[in-house]
Order: C-alpha cells, then sequence, then structure tokens
C-alpha cells in the first residue's frame, strides 16, 4: 500500500470501479474510500448545465491528485428539459436554518439526478468489464433528496441487476454508498483518515467568480457545519469568512 | 378527435408524457399510441454518438408530422466510454438467422442505455409537471437486450417511485411500454391502424450514406419480416431490394 497524492492507494489490485465525482467533498471521500478498499478506480463526472460549473474543476484536480485510472467527464444538455435551481435562473434559498434544510425537497433539487448519473457509470461500468459502481450520497442530504436515501440506492441496483448484461449474466452488480449512513462531521474525519486535502473540493451550490464558496446556500452551511462538529476548519474560501 | 399528419390526436388533453422517440419503428409506433391515448407528447431523442446518426433526422421528421408538442434531442458523449457496436468500430453482425438473432446478448448491445433515456425521460417528466413516459420495447427484442423486458420496465419504475419527488410525493409514476408483448408484424399493424407514415423512420445499425438501410444487419431483418408476416411492403429504401 502506498500514498500518493493524499489518498491510500492500493496498488497491483485488479478490481475496477466507477466512482461518481462530482469534485465536492462527499463524492472525494468516496473516491479515496473505494481505492482504499483495493479498487483501480474510474472517475466519472457530469457537466449538465449546473451552476456550480466551477466544481467540474475540482474534479479534474482531485482525479489527478488521487491517481484516477481514467477520469471522464460526460457532458449532456440537461438545461434545456431538466427544470432546478441548479440549472436554470431560479434563486438558490441562502441563510435557511437547518430544521428548513431538512423540512421539505428544495429546488436544488434536480429531477432523477442520481438515476442518470448512476445509469452512465454502470454503462462505464459493464464497458470496463466491471460491476462496481460508487456514489457519495449520504444521510446529510436524506431528508432533502430522494435520490440520495439507502431505499434509492437499493431499488437502482435492483433495476441494474435485471436491466443489463452483467447483471442477467453474472446475477450481480454492486451500487455501493459507503457514506450512506454518515453525516457531515463523519465525512470530514473519514476524509481526514484516508489523507484527503479538502482544500481541492468545491461544495459551494452558487459560487462567487472564481469559485469563492458562498457560505450560505444549504450545501455550504452543511459543509461548515461539518467542519465545525468535526474540530476542525474548512480549507476552501468563503465569502465574508 | 382530430387525425393531423398520420396520428390520430386527441385535442384538448391535458394529460402529458414524454416519450423516447429514437425515429424508428417502434418508437414512432409508440408515440402515436401515446397520442391515441389521450396523451400531449414531449419527444426525447438522444444523441449518444451512435453510429445510425441518421436515425435523428428520422426522429424530427416523426416529431414534426405527428405534431409532438416539444422534440428535445439531448445530446451525451457516450460514445467515450460506452462499448458497443453501435458506438465503435466494431463491425454489426450482418445476415445472422432468427436463430441465432435471438440466442444471446449481441455486440449492438449498448451498456445500460435505456436505463439512461429512462433517467433523462423521468427527468423531462418531472420538469414538466407529469408522471406518464412511454418507451417503445417490444418482445422482438426481450431475447437480445436485458434492458427490453418488461422486468427491466417493472423494475426502473419500482427504482423512480423511490428516488423522485414526483414518486415520493405522489405514490406514483408510471412507465409505459405499450408495445411490451408485440412482434413486429404486430406492431407495424398496429401502426397502419394508428395512421404512421412509416416512410418517415429509420431502424438500420448500419446504414450507407444517404441513409439507406443495409437490409442485413439485425434490425433491417426483423423489420422486414415484420412487414412480410404484416403482409405489407416496408417503404424505406434497402441497399439490393
Amino acid at each position: 500500500m502506498t500514498r500518493i497524492g493524499g489518498a491510500v492507494l492500493v496498488s497491483g489490485s485488479e478490481r475496477k470501479a466507477v466512482v461518481l465525482l462530482s469534485g465536492g467533498l462527499d463524492s472525494t471521500v468516496t473516491l479515496a474510500k473505494a481505492q482504499s478498499q483495493g479498487y483501480r478506480c474510474y472517475a466519472l463526472t457530469v457537466d449538465y448545465g449546473q451552476r456550480q460549473i466551477i466544481e467540474i474543476e475540482s474534479a479534474r484536480r482531485v482525479a489527478t491528485a488521487l491517481q484516477a485510472e481514467d477520469h471522464v467527464v460526460c457532458t449532456i444538455n440537461m438545461a434545456s428539459f431538466t427544470v432546478s435551481a441548479l440549472t436554470r435562473n431560479i434563486p438558490v434559498p441562502k441563510n435557511r436554518s437547518f430544521q428548513e434544510i431538512g423540512k421539505d425537497i428544495p429546488v436544488t433539487y434536480v429531477p432523477a439526478r442520481n438515476a442518470i448519473f448512476l445509469s452512465l457509470a454502470t454503462s462505464w461500468a459493464e464497458s470496463l468489464g466491471c460491476s462496481d459502481v460508487f456514489i457519495g450520497v449520504n444521510s446529510q442530504d436524506h431528508s432533502g433528496y430522494p435520490d440520495c436515501r439507502v431505499e434509492f440506492i437499493d431499488a437502482f441496483e435492483a433495476m441494474v441487476r435485471v436491466g443489463t448484461k452483467t447483471g442477467t449474466t453474472t446475477g450481480s452488480f454492486k451500487i455501493h454508498a459507503p457514506l450512506a449512513t454518515l453525516g457531515k462531521a463523519a465525512i470530514v474525519k473519514l476524509g481526514v483518515a484516508l489523507g484527503v486535502d479538502f482544500a481541492l473540493t468545491h461544495t459551494c451550490y452558487d459560487p462567487l467568480p472564481g469559485g469563492v464558496a458562498c457560505g450560505k446556500c444549504d450545501a455550504c452551511l452543511l459543509r461548515l457545519r461539518g467542519f465545525a462538529d468535526a474540530g476542525l476548519t474548512d480549507p476552501v474560501r468563503y465569502q465574508d469568512l
């Protein structure tokens, strides 16, 4: 086992996996976690016309730093038909309380996003001859986003097992969600243990020019609380902080 | 009810649906069928770098002729990570017997294609405020493609019901596969009954320049037999026929 670019790498493994990598904190920790489990990781980032397009640069930095086997940026013109505050000119909520954040599905919900992303990752995995896909969904998002829940991951996996060549011929296909039961502080601590450099990551939904995080959107508030609860300081730049 | 552009249309309906439209025979009949059931149809075509890119022009012609409410061509650079004879320089099988065609999953299988397409259609449906999606999978493809089977459609629908805002808040989301149990001849007859102009459609996996069908790939052979079994002549142009 060697440590390169901040991540624990297991050399010589033939186990491949596709890891969805947005460039945010959760997906970066997920990539490091998959590598620590011995997977040779192929990182997939989706450019779907998101407002926080800067996260794709973070994904590139992370994939390079963690020495992913390959990194593909998949581009889809989803903004032309998908309505969300992340793809349209709809204001991103700011300064909400944590009670509000968990209360309902916010306008930052992107319809069927994780189904699309996981389907693309499944397609790449089958093409690589592997049957493992990783996604960084976690308990912090559960109350808000239906496609971040364990029920969804389980249903997606069941669908892939009957709807793909790999699933129907081998009977197996695994969607790994290693952060599924963790809160943000636990994810931060796991990232520290895995040697993740959080300065590479981007989380804010509504960044300022240059990628400075707003510090007020739901994503920033949850991230900041995660670092605070973990007793650590977030290395990324925030407006007015 | 009026008949415009060859399709039976029900006017005044508020029921919307997204229909996956490849520009082929099956998806065109599916669109006409959805319209005949009273749905206002939004046609979604995916440009995924397929070899038979000419089918997208057919999809445009069909969407116009059948007066779809809207037609979106979604573009994805899938060819950069998905391995298939339809996306890579892999020969398309020709002149196979019908026994061979149904025997195993062919190299024209595109990993997770229908999961990707249905996820995109689901995303548009949610954005339109509707919960109905149509796809033209049918029994002729069952033996070859795992993602054309009823088991897959059912599993996909179950996944959408737990993984989307619409599914979790209303408890309903329907993936319609009206051709699921039909063979090609029955689909041709249904298309005739619905007034479909088959000359608008394109089915061949490996067309010649100008879109002339090869007449020898699995898709052409199944289509030609469908017309023959229905006692009709296919109006599209074939090489050497």
